[in-house]
């Protein structure tokens, strides 16, 4: 089975087969990513964060359904932090999720961290991709709502929904997690509990003193029966809407790809050298200096560096 | 003033200037780190992590108190998630802490993200380096438990300590975050609340499962009192002996000082890289037919990555 075809076609084994391939870092994931990119653009990327506990998968598997009951297509990543020991993600949240994945309109993949810092949002971005081209209409990427890299995966999203609770602090956990500024929407979830319309005049509050040619709007949801969800997907595509006509989408597609150039680049530079470090005589020399502590780590990198000259453009010829 | 001198005499502006100047990323930083390197390798370095709301920001300042009382200097390295807008810290939490900074023995700094995935672990593992060559005793990390970036951290650390609460879902976020298994010491914070005693027997179930050569202690904590502040530091204090006993703790740090020399490489690799990017003519306009869609960003970097052979080796030797 080719992949690419598979995929455009809208074959779901070939999906999964792709994202397990950009998962495993197969290097042959390049040829198909580069060959899917032209039929990239046209999903609509939402982002959905917000602190532990405020109800984001339960959030994000009712958007799901209400999306179908519109008729669009979605896609579903979840970002599960995973133990750097284990890498399983925990998937408990995911169960819940059944009704949606039995509809071959919805897609849904969790994803773990594998470990390394940068590695998840490389490969987010690189399942999006996959996603996009598959032609969903929407993609929900949702995130636990703390941490730098999930800001960085936010950054991939066209709009973000950041989901508050009335539970005690939370305004405050998610100012301190910076993830206020990066709202495009806000869910005040669990509202049938107290405090929901405080958090609604907080945030509203919080927005007459700052924000910027787009007020994001503030919808109250309630989970378990529906309500608010209307509203919130309404808001999202007000939200679409303001992006295109400001001009502000192609902009911020630009910058990302831009981005995901450079990404790529240093991404394989790393693996490049990680490789050449464990292989090179003088490079592991250097190490057990540092290691014996004859040597300090900034000095030994400088001696790396140079020594970078003799190395460098004959493997980056090699990794082509 | 000569700030290498400045911070082994124990000057604490000298200090201050010192992380100034890692958290801008002047070039010479690097100088200061190389030659301070040689005077550092004493501190014990304690992590401590747990969910938003866990407490731990009053537990590191009681940590620091009962060091304190034991005749220890103490450094603290706080890491709040800011925005990747406003590029500040919120700095509430730290606003308790006052009895302490007003001690000689104790100096605190929040850090901010600034924005760079990555950038908040090196700079902190900069910083850990200016703390550990001042002479702390002890220096306390602590960060929000969420998260890759924190992970990484607290990678950094000799001996993590994971704040829990009997707050209801307390274990099931901890395990979800990936730092359960990161534990070498749990805190069950708010002991005074209900359930704490569950969550203990909840924790030790879990440890019954699995646990390495050293199976971490559970010890129960009250910020406001003080109780178990004693055990707490007495466990820490046997864990760094068991780390010694074993041989762990050269086997951690010998690991740690390689990963931070090919982690200087790869920074200054990408610096080179975006700086590189911004200036050739033949980047940018690659980076252009990828953004009118005539070029896909995959075989873009190829492209760039064949490129690098003709300028990596001189601004190599230029950034020396």
């Amino acid at each position: 089975m080719d992949l690419v075809a598979g995929i455009l076609e809208g074959n779901r084994r070939a999906l999964a087969k792709g994202i397990t391939l950009v998962e495993n870092g197969e290097p042959e994931k390049y040829r198909i990513l580069a060959e899917l990119h032209p039929h990239t653009g046209k999903s609509m990327i939402v982002g959905v964060t917000g602190s532990p506990g405020a109800g984001k998968s339960s959030l994000v598997d009712q958007m799901t359904k209400f999306y179908r009951k519109q008729g669009r297509t979605v896609g579903v990543i979840a970002i599960d932090p995973t133990s750097p020991f284990s890498g399983g993600a925990l998937l408990g949240d995911r169960i819940r999720m059944q009704d949606n994945t039995l509809d071959p309109g919805v897609f849904i993949r969790s994803m773990g961290t594998r470990g390394s810092l940068g590695g998840l949002s490389r490969a987010t971005k690189e399942v999006l991709t996959l996603f996009d081209a598959f032609g969903f209409d929407v993609i929900i990427v949702e995130t636990v709502g703390v941490g730098q890299s999930e800001l960085d995966i936010m950054d991939t999203a066209d709009t973000v929904v950041v989901v508050l609770t009335p539970a005690g602090g939370d305004i405050i956990q998610t100012l301190k997690a910076g993830i206020m500024e990066i709202a495009d929407v806000f869910a005040v979830n669990k509202s049938d509990l107290d405090g929901a319309d405080r958090v609604v005049s907080e945030v509203n509050k919080t927005l007459d003193l700052s924000h910027g040619e787009w007020r994001p709007p503030v919808v109250k949801t309630i989970t378990l029966d529906g309500t608010g969800l209307d509203e919130l997907l309404a808001e999202i595509d007000k939200h679409r809407e303001y992006l295109i006509s400001s001009g502000n989408l192609e902009i911020l597609r630009q910058k990302r790809l831009k981005e995901e150039v450079t990404g790529i680049v240093l991404h394989k530079l790393e693996d490049m050298i990680t490789l050449r470090f464990q292989q090179d005589r003088q490079v592991q020399g250097l190490l057990e200096s540092v290691v014996n502590r004859e040597q300090d780590p900034y000095t030994a990198a400088q001696s790396i560096m140079f020594s970078l000259e003799s190395w460098l453009p004959e493997s980056a010829a090699e990794s082509s």
